[in-house]
């Protein structure tokens, strides 16, 4: 109902980051392409099942520090059905180990056909009477230039499901700006007529923490702007890409979180996913120096906030 | 490179429509569920195989008469990597029947992650130098609150491999005005300006037609709004929802196109699906009844527009 259950669990691994999983097949360590390929050549299907064993690795040595991952929709979908495949594994396997996950679909459309998305990702399906759950995350990524037809079906979702949203408000590219940084006529951008709708939306669901259900994206790359949002939305929970490799650093995000370290949680991909790449150790480790970049990442970060 | 390939489908065929294949399991007549879930209960795999059934008897059924089909991704998401792998057979045979394919996935993100939807989608992706285009429709729908770095990708695939875009401008539902609609300092509303924005993404891509790569979503519930894009935007194709269901008649559907009919296509999804529904005929004549309700809509359109 609420972002509650995510919140819980950064306070108790204190801890407010998330995994990226986001697993182009160069990423993953070619003893397990080859493990694959060598069985069903340059498949989708062989594709998709190095994807999952990679993830499953990484999940399996940090599901006790990370509280969260975020699986990108379009890293999955590159694989075709196989690779979508590998993305419902890969949320189970997430969840049965404690994790909370966030799909990165930025999904939009109205009425029926967001309901079918919503039904997808966060709910479920019924087929002749039988209730399936395709992907069954916790929380969605969605852009919200439909209007509030695009977001009521979410919204009846998190209610009853208790998921969550994250709304794109202030996204963390060089050319966000251009649509999103315009000024309206009665003087604010349209990111923050954005950030408006969204504690609109989330209104009714404001869980213990002050937070509700409906989240905004911001990014880490414009920092002044992470600040004024968390004084203008103070209900609405902050998920922050691009720390690390697109240049956010750990210092300019302090101000996206409140005087009790809540209200915001940062992803990290490649700077996980590839951390073997960057440690030059051996391939066979990348879980391991996926751990202890968590683990680095982390303490980068929490230096500079109040979560206790 | 530009739209040239789907206009000149459309100049053939005198007729500027598309069918929406958004296949609810509950549009599929019983005897084609019944066929598969007497086999594999209500799993998604049945769903999806009577789905795709379905599908291509419709397929079968309007392939000379309309030009193109706009299969909605999320009734696919809904069935899990079973309805992925029925998208991706549907979009294949409905080009193998020389149809145009717009895959409506409203998909939106940046650099690396944006490249993958359109290698995902569009183009084709390296598996260990194997080359797999998993959906390879010939055009997406996107949505561009992310600015250009969302759209470059794009433009890339439609450079190379002759494909196009659609880009969310003003959407054919209610709420659409609560973010659209706001007016900017300078004067122009916010999907006057996204409107400008295809414009200028398309500016290198214009074929022979006089429109570009780039089109935009424009509802068809919005006429006077139709009318006026339509002048604004002399580049820009136009792929109108709305169309019956949502309530938008055919004669505002005139200002949609230009001189000579051309700048737009119509889409129409339920009406088509569960023509027998309405017609009450048997259900086994599902298919026939779509062919005369794709008739009925070329001829009730092209009444109001100069297609020669």
């Amino acid at each position: 109902m609420s972002f509650d259950r995510l919140i819980k669990r950064i306070i108790e691994l204190k801890n407010p980051t998330v995994v990226g999983l986001d697993p182009r097949l160069e990423y993953v360590p070619e003893f397990i392409q080859k493990r694959y390929i060598d069985e069903d050549g340059g498949t989708i299907k062989a594709a998709a099942k190095a994807i999952f064993d990679f993830n499953k690795a990484i999940i399996d040595e940090i599901h006790d520090i990370v509280p969260a991952i975020k699986p990108q929709a379009a890293y999955y979908e590159m694989y075709g059905h196989s690779g979508m495949k590998a993305l419902a594994k890969t949320i189970r396997y997430a969840q049965v180990n404690g994790m909370f996950v966030i799909t990165d679909g930025k999904r939009n459309d109205i009425g029926a056909t967001m309901e079918a998305y919503t039904n997808a990702h966060l709910g479920s399906v019924d087929i002749v009477g039988n209730q399936v759950s395709p992907f069954n995350a916790d929380a969605l990524t969605v852009n919200g230039y439909l209007g509030t037809d695009g977001i009521s079906p979410l919204l009846k979702a998190c209610k009853e499901l208790d998921k969550g949203i994250y709304v794109l408000v202030k996204t963390s590219n060089p050319s966000s700006g251009e649509l999103q940084d315009m000024k309206l006529e009665d003087g604010r951008t349209i990111y923050e007529a954005m950030g408006d709708m969204c504690e609109k939306w989330g209104a009714d669901t404001i869980g213990e923490y002050g937070y509700s259900a409906v989240g905004a994206v911001v990014g880490a790359t414009y920092p002044e702007m992470l600040t004024e949002l968390r004084k203008r939305l103070p209900h609405t929970m902050f998920l922050v890409p691009g720390y690390g490799a697109q240049g956010g650093g750990a210092e300019g995000l302090k101000g996206g979180f409140d005087e009790n370290g809540l209200g915001a949680i940062v992803n990290s991909s490649r700077a996980v996913m590839c951390a073997y790449k960057k440690e030059g150790c051996n391939e066979r480790d990348f879980a391991k120096a996926a751990r202890r970049e968590v683990i680095r990442m982390r303490d980068d970060i929490c230096q500079y906030i109040n979560l206790k």
